[in-house]
């Protein structure tokens, strides 16, 4: 069986381009006691794991990226073969597998796809990881209620997408950062948000984000970094909460960035600057599928999956992401389900 | 009868120096229907003076200071006459009033002093806006519990030479930074912190941290801001959480201090940042005071008052703290009560 794999070829430095990566022809491993044989069907590529690729730095469950070894992210797969009672010849299931067409992984290491919830590809987008980011760091780390204004950069996003139509579900003000005509456009129109920035068309951010918030920033939910939260900033009303989901602006930075320092009006405004990967709130995944999964039924929320197809291409995608080209998730479909 | 007050002469631009007040004798202004007339005792001068004396900015009841108006600290003073039924005459009472020998007040501006509590000057020290910092911040904002690990910058000051004790009696590991020999003294020997780092004769303060907290800060109260933050910032355990105090480090610059961004590190330890102001739990405050007195009289809190002598020397007091010279709470007494 004609078998490749995507291997970390060298850290890169800056923007990650086509010698980071290694397409390698491989043997399909024969499946053990306890494994599953999996074929790959869609594919997420993520930002955050721009910071992975840094030497030493744990990934988002406790592994590293390493140099010559195959590069993982949140993969939605088929069951081919079972060696395990676990899992059953045929399931969809998904998990955090490697850039492989066919690959064996112990049958503990997947979880089922509920079909019931939505097509299987929203368990990598909206009902996957970046679907729980968003809610999780709205409801639970922002705290968002009625009335809130809730900024989000990186709005038109795989997580920003969301995010936006969280806060306009509870009742919030919501103002969407993005960096194109087309992603406010989408915003606008599509999800319809009632106020978007396009900071590239945008001579002082700041300003703008004071113009679109005149009661004050009360929850932010932070996907860039950089500049844009140094926009952001001074705009933040009492008791606001900056939720730091992620930090696209920093990935590819190799020394530490540096910025205004948010200390002083952390305390002028007794606010808080809070962190957090999804996995913290693991427990509560389910709960949250199901109500969004009810959100999307009820047509309150939309996804958009910005699919690029073929196993091929699953650099390219990922090199995508930090020229802003995604509208939605960022993913690649590399099969159909048998 | 002579009178003094203590007016800003001009905005400073870096530490304070003599030009920034002047010295205005005036007469005593006649007590109206509803005011008392006060005497000052103590007058309490704290670092964050320094932010409100910046074009523009509010202190911590929402004024301003103003070039040719009193400046205002906490002070302790007792009432020589009252038209008010709210304080009698001889009453020893606190509030932010002005730098001045003798002032007349609207009687509701001011808060009568608990003598049973502890000494009188402590209703601007110990028991006053420095120790309800240590007390809200540790409890409220970092939620210590027994077991952690908490660094305090700033450590023999007014807030700190509290917090460090704050988390002494609660069962935390205590690291102490401060900037000599004879405040590390202070925290290790009169206080009895079992770890104090003396930044200024430390090469690396980020190792010296690392080497204090193996297992991870999991509370950082910080006074300070600045290199000292980021010199903490990188031994942050899971979801610790970083109280933001003070920032005596940046008070004195007039661009926003800029240094290496929180974010990325934020995220990968599911961590927070949260800055406050004690009046956020002015409902609790008395109940607070009745704790720490009580750890007073048990002996389980110490405290110390940098008192400087003399209604003349309150600008030089002030310009003291940024040279690093108190040891505890900087004070200047003015007069005994009658």
């Amino acid at each position: 069986m004609k078998n490749q794999v995507i291997v970390l070829a060298e850290r890169p430095s800056g923007i990650p381009n086509e010698n980071t990566f290694q397409f390698n022809t491989i043997e399909t491993p024969e499946i053990l006691d306890g494994e599953v044989l999996l074929k790959t069907l869609y594919v997420s590529v993520d930002p955050g794991m721009r910071g992975f690729m840094k030497k030493g730095t744990d990934d988002d469950i406790g592994t590293k990226y390493e140099i010559g070894k195959p590069i993982t992210s949140r993969t939605v797969a088929q069951v081919l073969e079972s060696k395990s009672e676990l899992v059953k010849k045929g399931a969809i299931v998904h998990g955090r597998f490697s850039w492989q067409i066919y690959q064996t992984i112990s049958a503990d290491q997947v979880e089922l796809v509920n079909p019931d919830l939505g097509p299987i590809s929203t368990a990598v987008s909206v009902l996957g990881v970046p679907g729980l980011s968003a809610y999780f760091g709205l409801l639970k780390i922002g705290g968002i209620k009625k009335g809130d204004t809730v900024v989000v950069s990186g709005a038109a996003g795989g997580v920003g997408s969301i995010a936006v139509q969280i806060a306009k579900i509870k009742g919030c003000h919501v103002v969407g950062i993005a960096g194109s005509e087309e992603k406010i456009k989408y915003l606008m129109t599509d999800l319809g948000i009632e106020s978007a920035i396009n900071y590239k068309e945008t001579k002082d951010l700041s300003k703008e984000i004071a113009k679109h918030c005149p009661k004050g920033v009360d929850v932010f939910f932070d996907n860039v970094g950089g500049a844009t939260f140094d926009a952001v900033l001074p705009s933040i009303s009492k008791h606001a909460r900056l939720v730091i989901c992620g930090e696209i602006a920093g990935y590819n930075q190799s020394d530490p960035p540096k910025g205004i320092r948010p200390n002083h009006l952390l305390i002028q405004q007794s606010a808080r600057m809070e962190g957090f990967v999804v996995f913290d709130f693991k427990d509560e995944f389910e709960s949250a599928k199901k109500e969004m999964s009810q959100w999307l039924k009820d047509g309150k929320m939309k996804y958009r999956e910005n699919l690029i197809d073929g196993f091929e291409n699953i650099p390219a995608a990922f090199i995508g992401l930090f020229k802003g080209e995604n509208i939605g998730k960022q993913m690649v479909k590399v099969a159909d389900p048998d």
